[in-house]
């Protein structure tokens, strides 16, 4: 799939009853691109709603952001699921934000696989394959970081996969995502150079400030932002700035 | 709606995990239409995948079984809910069921909403409406007792409203159900003559043994069977033979 | 039971997992006992730990502040709950907490019903006896706002009851307590106000402004504030002020 | 600790809300010791109740079974928990346990962790530590399969270590359990082949079918018996019987 230019994706509805996380209301008019949290790691049906809602009004487009089933442990615990377990709880939970959004007058836009639930489809091919697989019955891509193994699963599966630029946590010399508390802290300066970066070189730079090819190279790429940081709405702020900069010099027409 | 025929439909796959409720693969070859539980007051993902396929193995229609979310009530328990958080409910469970159907390449047929949802519904219009406005967006028909007042708001609303038998368990005069605790036991002969009776002549008895007109004169109608009984599947495989012959007898081309 | 002195109760331990609700380690300091949340409608065993472990560290007492198994609705949505079960669930959360105070070398002191478990008590006096049965076997005194059914149900069964103060949302003149959005905002001057004028007269301000007698003239008593209030913090530092300098002048051995 | 003679255990009350697991009932006339699920992994509070009521009438010992939350998977799917999140979630539930034991009268007589919880601790130190930790609290001894590390930090933390005999599934020649899949069907013969020949010798019989030596030469012991295999009732009965013969021999005065 070929996005039409930069864009910025960052997790949304992630609060659960009266418990809030992330400052939802002021990050969805800075993101083009929302990854709804369906119940299981976080979000409940009303903030589900409520996201969608939100979203629209700033012409967000809405993808599903599908957990494990751990709400105590926020989708960030370990736990071990049967494939086909994995198969039905990923048409559940994607398939209530869908017709959530089909209320609304909306499409689900794409699924993106939240916190351990990322990780897991990483390191075991079977989970990987039964999360396509049921993505695959939504008809919309998957995003997901840089992966080489996961982009020739979905072409085998025939789902779409957009890989993702991360620019407020590090990233090692092999691709691999380095933890919030072993990255360098992000600075709204550290997140616009690398922005303008990878729009102009396709490249970023990993967590010993040598370069590292993404591969978007002359092509329109999506950054993934953390809501829950402290800093949220700073980070966004200046990805956004640097976005849309990028966006007016490269992709002028879009 | 016109039904085509007498029918039975009774809740299904209302396990959870390891746990089970009633003999589903016995009852699935004897039914028409199965409500199936989606998550809240029973059932799970996995449940609900395996319960599809077992009726689609038997030609049976699909509909969702919404109901509180209250697993350690089985969703009989008095919660109080807010309607619009009881309409992005509905929207949750059926859309989590629908997506499953649909990756089946089955379609939802129905609505059937459990216990005391079922209830809270009658007695309190404004979860009467929140409910149909959900059951508005998937386009189908809503099963339940009969009732005046639903049958108003869902021609209001416009969602269609299919009126259910109830032969397993008592009606008191104002058509009212009667708790199966305080109902006469049901046997299969009771059942066999209840169907009989209502196919023939649209009444049934009540708890008393007066008649009861249920308004079904010459006119199909759905027989719901509680799976969950001790006697289910005696009750259904009665039901099954007395309806099989109404329909022989009255709806022969069907 | 009576009080050394006028002391400050308030509802700690109320986030669940990732999500946090009032600030408690900028309150705990401020505070003479806290109303510890035991996993029902907030809280886990993590958090349960790690708010005993604070409360110890300020020489705070710790109590059991237990409430319906509704982490969705925050234990505010009403349930109808059978009293036998709601005796079932009170030992549970009660029973949980007190073995963490044990293993930390601490007793429980009190029980506080938290949210609508608290009303259901008031509404509904099968509710209100099964609560204090739990209670008794544990020993220790019940706080609860002023109610003249509850002290005679808790003199009758043998449960010590302590009255509370309520300074930072209103009363009606029936010592009902007026919900948060229909009171008027909590001042730090409004606060210290009242908490002054009853330690003084045993008297508070309705929320018409006119006397209501607390009946705790010459009786020290203790004040619950609200931590989930975004006034939280500075609320409860003007209590402590006025809560201090009153018993420094009326309780000044204590 | 020495047991007087050989006895029975059972896990107990693994039904959740409206849902059943095994017989018990029918099962605890038959054994001397109850290990009560907590809520966790099944259970809830109102049959923990119910279980202990149950117990008492029979004599039969109680204690706590506390297991992974996790009622989808029975507390049988792996998952990572932190060291001290586990000895929280083990005060907790065996705290809730005893608050019910000592209102009904009784005293917690053992700890014995259930299904994926027991294989964690086998696994990994740090939680063997943090649920024998949490056990040390409470004073009482925990259970379980043969094994040497789990008897080294038991005596290093201060933890009585009862060792248990299965004898309805089969063991390796390392003293590991088979999981019932892979186990020869149980029988009421065999089983009562395995407790008079473990009686007499302190020996078992491994899948292989040689011999295995338990260590119970001269020693009382208590065997484990699964509740929820169908053939649980006669399993129960066939041990019922071969113990009191064996008992009757070999420790006439207990």
């Amino acid at each position: 799939m070929t996005l039409p230019k930069i864009e910025i994706n960052c997790d949304m509805g992630e609060g659960f009853g009266r418990w809030k996380m992330g400052p939802d209301e002021d990050l969805m008019p800075l993101i083009d691109r929302a990854n709804i949290a369906c119940g299981f790691h976080a979000g409940d049906p009303t903030i589900m709603l409520r996201t969608i809602r939100l979203a629209r009004t700033h012409s967000v487009l809405c993808g599903a952001h599908p957990g494990l089933q751990d709400l105590l442990g926020f989708g960030r615990r370990k736990m071990e699921i049967d494939p086909h377990d994995m198969y039905c709880m990923i048409l559940y939970q994607v398939g209530a934000l869908k017709a959530m959004l089909e209320a609304e007058g909306m499409g689900l836009s794409h699924i993106k696989p939240h916190g351990e639930l990322y990780f897991y489809m990483q390191r075991d091919e079977g989970i990987m394959r039964a999360v396509l697989k049921a993505a695959k019955t939504f008809g919309v891509p998957v995003l997901g970081a840089k992966g080489k193994r996961q982009a020739e699963i979905c072409a085998e599966i025939g789902v779409e996969f957009i890989e993702e630029l991360y620019v407020d946590i590090d990233w090692d010399k092999q691709h691999n995502l380095v933890p919030v508390a072993k990255s360098h802290p992000a600075t709204p300066e550290g997140i616009k150079k690398k922005v303008t970066m990878c729009a102009e070189t396709g490249k970023t730079i990993d967590i010993d400030g040598d370069d590292l090819d993404m591969g978007f190279k002359e092509k329109p790429f999506t950054i993934c932002l953390h809501s829950d940081m402290p800093t949220a709405l700073q980070n966004v702020k200046a990805a956004r700035q640097a976005v849309d900069a990028a966006n007016a010099k490269l992709y002028p027409g879009n």
